[in-house]
């Protein structure tokens, strides 16, 4: 485990996740339609901070080895992701593009994790908790579409 | 140069870079006091498309490289505060609180740059850009903080 790369991974972590405290979900979010699985709030940051330390481990643990330089290439990519879904979703309010964005973030953490698995497994299962998350996000957000089709499909403006 | 790595480094950069066309400038930058220099908004969609191919490539050079690995985990932290400064900025509409975002990513570019020059002296020349375009937009950033206090200061509320 190279520390001095978790630390950087790290602060990239809460570099992207710092959107979450920028644009919270309000009240604009209180009053959308949501699933009866919908998780408390209390949750999110709850599990993204694990998330980000799992995250920065993972990469840390195989920093260093033959081939390692695609899974953190890719670790790159889902992080530049990670820290868009916040301002589209919560910034924005558009349902369906913050639909579009988890669905690239989902790829891109897959094809991490599968990367990282290959070079060390318990890099792999450390991005599992996150794959999941993910998956749970995209089904509340194409759930909130379902659930509130005209806010959908006419995103406000953002006052300008 | 490995071009699956400078394939998925340059999506990283698009993905951070999607935050330019989703928070557009719009009326209210227009209406901020602005210095002389400030460069032409055409200018800036040009001067990010070639940055992130030099970046992508950057990464792509020195890739397969042993020590590779710090700079590529730096490369992640700067796309992931690349991504941060325009819904800070536009979206949010805080002047004071860009500028700290781009205040942290000058150091996280320029730290980038010498781990990339360490393994392969082009692979950093191809950052000096970079670094020299976000220290224009720092003294844009800190411009406009300074030509317009009271917007500064009292950032508007986004509507919630």
């Amino acid at each position: 485990m190279d520390w001095v790369i978790f630390a950087i991974l790290l602060a990239a972590c809460f570099g992207a996740g710092s959107t979450g405290g920028l644009f919270p979900p309000g009240p604009w979010y209180r009053t959308l339609n949501k699933p009866v699985w919908t998780p408390p709030d209390w949750l999110f940051p709850v599990a993204w901070t694990t998330l980000y330390i799992c995250m920065a481990a993972a990469g840390a643990l195989v920093a260093g080895q033959p081939g390692a330089d695609v899974a953190l290439a890719l670790w790159g990519l889902q992080i530049a992701l990670n820290g868009l879904w916040t301002p589209v979703f919560f910034g924005l309010r558009r349902i369906r593009l913050g639909m579009g964005v988890l669905a690239a973030l989902w790829l891109a953490v897959a094809a991490t994790l599968v990367a990282l698995w290959q070079l060390d497994w318990r890099a792999g299962a450390l991005f599992v908790p996150y794959l999941a998350w993910v998956s749970v996000a995209g089904a509340l957000n194409l759930s909130v579409w379902r659930l509130n089709p005209d806010e959908a499909a006419n995103p406000p403006e953002m006052a300008r």
